[in-house]
């Protein structure tokens, strides 16, 4: 516990992000003040809306200024602990950043804490944003309907894959889900075990879906955006719901680009399109929670993790995502429990 | 009864809809064949969903084909019966089109009636399609909340007036209209009592909807599209609701044109985003038309009609939609009841 490596937004990218928008720094390990704890790293959580937060725009959360640690959530074990609630040694989760050590007061309290049996970073995935995200997505938002014939696009990334398997789960009657690749797309057949996997990088999306779903899409779960969202609108079944989760295609755009030209289906259709942020459900999770376990200790949801490891590899770890190289959850190791 | 003059579809419109795409024909009136009426048009009714029947795709109805009369809703008077249910000189409203005279056989059956008190061309606007659009819009759609900030486009249009009227009645806290011109403004203000108006032609819309909504825009209901849409989707408030009624900027494009660049602000701000046809509604309608009714009675909604006369005015009627020369809702009269 020499140094406290660390990653600072240097400069707001316009398009793409990449390294140069960040700075190493290290400094010295954080001491824990009255009422603190101090937290090291063990896994950092990476996701497509952490783009988002590097835009200085009014949004969900403030934007992360220039000068400040990269927000992001991680799990990490109490390393020293002025605070009554929180014993060293003790694996929790919150929001640490990218660094190695984080000293976390009352702003950043409760933490959440890591139950016995789960590995630590299945809690920055299945059971962490994501998973909930999925959760909430299918079920409270999109309110899924057994019987429904569903598309999720993104259905490798974290949230889609686990959204397409709560799908399955729940009673829908074919999940199709749209991956770019062969090693996804066999990933989403053979272990997610879905209806039908559309491989964007190599086939015509408007003709796989008329095949896929001769009688429309009722229940559209998107992470993509742009042009996936525009083709899959020709193909809603009438009175069908879209979730619209994100638009990982768009994130990197210098400015918003046009949107889905489209949109009169949604008329045409009477569809209805929801947008949402896990964060307003957070008061549900416990539920979520329960309910994903069961899922994945009976074996009904498989859930992959793409793992980097390093801190110096954070910038490229979070590029991994828009270029599409992450099959599940993207997560970095920074260190093994003490 | 010497002549059925009518207006047949003669060309597909690719972009502005005008008189060329129509041809004026007169043939011999129609006589009633067993178990049909011959009905007299008196009044036919215009509205902007009428440019989608033309184009040659698959919609929630089926086009318009060349050479069949001009599809239309009117109300009319029977002249000539062979139907038990029907008596010469009732006066009902069906899809009469684009004639002086339609013969109307078991498809076209059952007709509505005029009740005794309505002015019959009150029967094809406030108590007529777009009357019950509203209603179902706000009410069932987007289902309104006592206290919602409203916003509504196309504000001085059949729909969009009895629309924001609705939501002034049902308790908004605030109830702000989108026209184009003084006159349609000072009627916005004046008749309709709403509590704003926004002169599109001569306001910034971006600027003036922040004057408007230092909180938030609750409710959107859209008759627009286009820019209008793209622009209020930044003024929402968190959980707000978009109801897509229609959008009439984008009906005589020769190919869809972008959607809205900010439909981000629907993940971001959580919105709910719903389109209708208010087909799926009518099932309902005799209690939507007795609050209707109640409220036009009581002089709590206002409305406004625009009539032309003459058959032969028919395709510049149609166009005067999308020029919005129209104050409220669009009619031709073609003739007087007997």
């Amino acid at each position: 516990m020499s140094v406290n490596g660390q990653w600072r937004l240097c400069a707001r990218p316009t398009g793409m992000v990449d390294e140069s928008h960040f700075e190493y720094v290290e400094e010295p390990p954080p001491k824990a003040g009255e009422g603190e704890v101090v937290v090291r790293n063990l896994y950092i959580s990476f996701d497509p809306a952490m783009r988002g937060w590097l835009n200085d725009v009014k949004s969900y959360v403030p934007p992360v200024q220039i000068g400040e640690v990269m927000r992001a959530s991680a799990v990490g074990q109490v390393v020293e602990t002025r605070h009554p609630d929180y014993q060293e040694g003790e694996l929790v989760t919150g929001m640490f950043g990218w660094q190695q050590y984080a000293r976390v007061g009352e702003a950043g309290l409760p933490l959440f804490r890591v139950p016995k049996e789960t590995p630590p970073h299945h809690m920055l995935s299945v059971f962490g944003a994501t998973g909930l995200t999925a959760y909430f997505g299918v079920l409270e938002v999109g309110r899924l309907c057994e019987g429904d014939a569903v598309l999720v696009s993104g259905a490798a990334g974290a949230t889609g894959s686990v959204a397409a398997q709560i799908a399955r789960v729940k009673g829908a009657s074919k999940v199709v889900g749209i991956a770019g690749g062969e090693r996804k797309c066999n990933w989403l057949l053979k272990e997610a075990e879905l209806d039908g996997v559309i491989d964007y990088k190599s086939e015509n999306l408007r003709q796989r879906l008329r095949e896929e779903f001769p009688r429309g899409i009722n229940f559209f779960f998107d992470n993509v955006g742009g042009e996936t969202l525009d083709t899959a609108l020709l193909s809603m079944a009438n009175h069908g719901s879209v979730v619209l989760c994100g638009a990982i295609s768009q994130y990197n755009e210098n400015r918003p680009p046009p949107g889905p030209r489209n949109i009169m289906q949604v008329v045409i259709r009477r569809l209805t399109v929801r947008g949402f942020i896990v964060i307003d459900y957070l008061d549900q999770s416990e539920r979520a929670l329960a309910e994903l376990g069961q899922w994945v200790r009976d074996g009904r949801i498989a859930h992959a993790e793409d793992i980097q490891e390093g801190i110096e590899k954070a910038p490229r770890t979070l590029m991994r995502l828009f270029q599409g190289e992450n099959l599940g959850k993207q997560l970095l190791k920074v260190a093994d429990p003490l």
